[in-house]
């Protein structure tokens, strides 16, 4: 059975966070799903296409309503940008999704703006980042970090694009161990020493 | 009149490369139209959706033929992406575009495998990078350098997603100064000195 992650869209989300996290999963060999949140009173368009934060169309490859109660993914993930954030931490059923996949101690990971969705989705107090504009929104509920990726039990949670491929790396490492997150890093050719 | 960037796409475009440029450009207030590629014997779906390198579905604002033959655009880019990159560099439509856009020292950006439409566009012998697997296809041509992005007059290269953000940068500050660049940068939280 292959490693799975579903990856959470809507229209509003940060396009870079959403790309870099699909991407760098997929070239890790976990199988990823993105999966369109509607805006409750908005009826979801067909092919399930998110108009991301600046401009970028993504069709997801499937819809929220779509994606089974009973999957197990190994791990779900909340991409930034205002707009899709808060749509995705205000969806029950992003939050019922979130608290089982939690509860069930698989991995959960936000970024950016995204990080809200711990505190629609109640979790428990813990330390925990997000991008600086929403700090003020969690930072008396959770311990609140500057740090560019948080790892707290099985939540993983970070700041913003620029933190995006460090993010996306801990998750496959977490999952696959270091030497794979070596291998995916290698052809991507990053600077030396930012990674 | 808006900064204007005109951003290749294609079947197998290396996702976080596109949206990175995408993105970044258009917070720095560059107006980005994306224009689809098709592979010459195939119809162009619509509406024009390209199938990235990873799996991530895009769909283009526009398509190649659509671009009208007389439009200025301030800067071209070229992602990478095997697939997508090998599309691009053997389009005539995009190799008479990169040309023009070179002789009238407008800006022109490659990056990863994208570096060869460099080649088949005929662009004169410079100082050049690319994704290290297509190394051994410029260095005889090009005066290849191993840094992340190399300037060389109005061509702009780079090496991978993992470049992709100081790539877009640069061309951000060359088109925008130093200020503009600064100002994108900082709400994009990236860890401390990678940058």
């Amino acid at each position: 059975m292959p490693i799975t992650a579903l990856i959470f869209i809507a229209n509003g989300t940060e396009e870079m966070e959403f790309t870099i996290a699909y991407d760098t999963l997929t070239r890790a060999g976990i199988k990823c799903t993105s999966a369109f949140v509607g805006e409750g009173h908005q009826s979801t368009p067909s092919p399930a296409t998110a108009s991301c934060s600046r401009g970028v169309k993504i069709i997801a490859d499937t819809t929220l309503e779509s994606v089974e109660k009973s999957s197990n993914f190994d791990v779900l993930i909340v991409p930034g940008g205002a707009k899709g954030a808060e749509t995705m931490s205000k969806s029950k059923d992003v939050q019922d999704l979130i608290r089982s996949q939690y509860d069930a101690k698989r991995i959960v990971g936000m970024i950016c703006a995204g990080s809200l969705a711990a505190l629609t989705s109640g979790l428990p107090s813990q330390p925990l980042t997000s991008h600086p504009s929403v700090t003020n929104q969690l930072d008396e509920k959770f311990e609140y970090r500057d740090d560019s990726v948080v790892v707290s039990g099985n939540l993983v949670t970070s700041r913003g694009p620029g933190t995006a491929f460090p993010f996306s790396l801990k998750i496959v490492e977490i999952l696959l161990g270091k030497e794979k997150r070596e291998e995916v890093v290698g052809p991507m050719v990053f600077p030396k020493g930012t990674i």
